[in-house]
């Protein structure tokens, strides 16, 4: 089965309390692949500027991501510069500089097209939509957003929304995206539009996957050391697809150990800056890491009272 | 096994966007106890002014609560008033008035000395450490505190752990006992002062519990609809040990089970206002709950990705 993710890679500048970063590899499409390769082969369609340092991603991909469908355009590539606060429980974009990304215009090339995995990741609905018009006969169509495309271009994120199978998001995009704060009535607005299931991310609470009828929760790994949160929920959709597209299963027991892989891929996003917390990360240590989170809520079955 | 329960027997007035109660049945005993003789008979011991309406205590322990010793004083019953946030996430304390229980010393009834199962409602721990004084053998001690008294009475409250086996409370309880914003880390500082297990509840994301070596966690249920989060940590607790009491086992697979019993009354204490969300539950409801609790996080074991 083959993973396609279409997304930013841009130069991350982030400052926590731990320590900061300077035009670090970033961006959506690479979180995801850097995740995701690590169980299945991963393509990436975006676009840099002439100042990429494209050895660099080269360097992150030893397990397999094709970046042959990442253009160089002439021009700066997209930087991202913020500052989390002192519990990284919130932060503040200090400037984006869209660069070679504002005129990014996804252009499939033929093997992506033949995609069976897709992940939109968080860029302008109406790209979104492009994409989806290239890809041929797709078998599971995966899409994320933010509040900015939320209130910016909600008639073409409602359009896209009725195209995709899963929408992928953070609580707050849910909430504000339904208009309602509970997070379950938010789901079920969402899944009323379309997708046939929602993912909604919580941070350090974990994530959440519903169905219509149905509930899975999978917690975030425990941490005593977390650095940077930056692309966490990108990693988890990178390991979220990753398990999909390695088992070739859309069971709804394949979707929940997926989430777990999501979970898995988003401990190790946080445990580092940037995309260094993979850096030695093995896929004995996926292993490992995803019994544990099975563990973690296993519930012994015993006697009902009665 | 017996199990008895310490705490205030209070009449609460709460205001939510969804509507208010004035002097209704209120207080981490009352809570506790009409969560936790669902599952077992619960001793209570608590004070009440000749003000409070003992007939509506008798109508809720349909199930075995014994009252009998609750001392009823002459004076005023604690009353508590509150507001709730739109979205139910934060609280204003309104007015507190104290009354008889500003006086209040546990005397502990020849049949409650012998309890084996012992919560400590959050009470001041000087009155905590008193109760300790007064049971013989207990087989479990679990107790509970609040920020008034992590500030107030800092190393009575310390004296107090060094005698506890878990301790129960909220997140921004840990975090301010411990000084330290990340839960897991606080937890490892609470179980460093006594305590062989921490309960941290998490509200609408749940709640943890730790062990030197391990953690467990249970989600909150997924309720479209909540009215009332007073007592919810109450009924949580009643719930963790009226499982535990009726069960007599207190294996670490116990003690997750407990867990979702205690995340099941939580999720009933919710539902209505004041102990209203109990009014219709019956332990068949319990079972059916509680097996969905384990289906919400139930990860089917698959091949590994080698």
């Amino acid at each position: 089965m083959s993973l396609l993710v279409v997304g930013s890679v841009a130069l991350d500048s982030v400052h926590t309390p731990f320590g900061e970063t300077a035009d670090a590899l970033g961006g959506s499409a690479v979180y995801f692949s850097v995740a995701g390769s690590l169980l299945h082969p991963v393509s990436v369609v975006g676009v840099v500027g002439n100042d990429y340092p494209m050895r660099d991603l080269e360097r992150v991909a030893p397990r397999g991501i094709d970046w042959s469908g990442v253009e160089q355009a002439d021009g700066e590539s997209f930087r991202w510069k913020g500052k989390y606060s002192y519990d990284l429980q919130s932060r503040e974009t200090l400037e984006t500089r869209l660069g070679v990304f504002a005129d990014f215009h996804p252009k499939l090339p033929q093997s992506a097209q033949d995609a069976d995995y897709v992940f939109l990741g968080n860029i302008d609905p109406t790209l979104q939509l492009d994409v989806l018009e290239q890809v041929r006969a797709p078998k599971l169509i995966v899409c994320d957003t933010m509040n900015y495309w939320i209130n910016g271009k909600r008639e073409a994120l409602l359009a896209l929304l009725e195209r995709v199978d899963i929408l992928m998001v953070n609580d707050s995009e849910a909430r504000e995206l339904s208009g309602d704060w509970n997070i379950h009535r938010s789901a079920r607005w969402i899944l009323d539009r379309g997708p046939r299931c929602v993912v909604i991310k919580q941070g350090e609470y974990g994530a959440l996957m519903m169905y219509a009828d149905r509930t899975f929760y999978v917690p975030a790994f425990p941490l005593e050391e977390v650095f940077d949160p930056t692309g966490a929920g990108d990693a988890f959709a990178g390991g979220f697809m990753g398990y999909l597209a390695h088992s070739g299963d859309l069971s709804s027991d394949a979707m929940r150990r997926a989430m777990v892989y999501g979970a898995t891929m988003g401990s190790y996003a946080v445990a580092g800056f940037g995309v260094r917390g993979f850096d030695k990360v093995e896929l004995s240590d996926v292993a490992v890491r995803v019994r544990r989170f099975v563990d973690l809520t296993h519930v012994p079955v015993a006697e009902r009272i009665e």
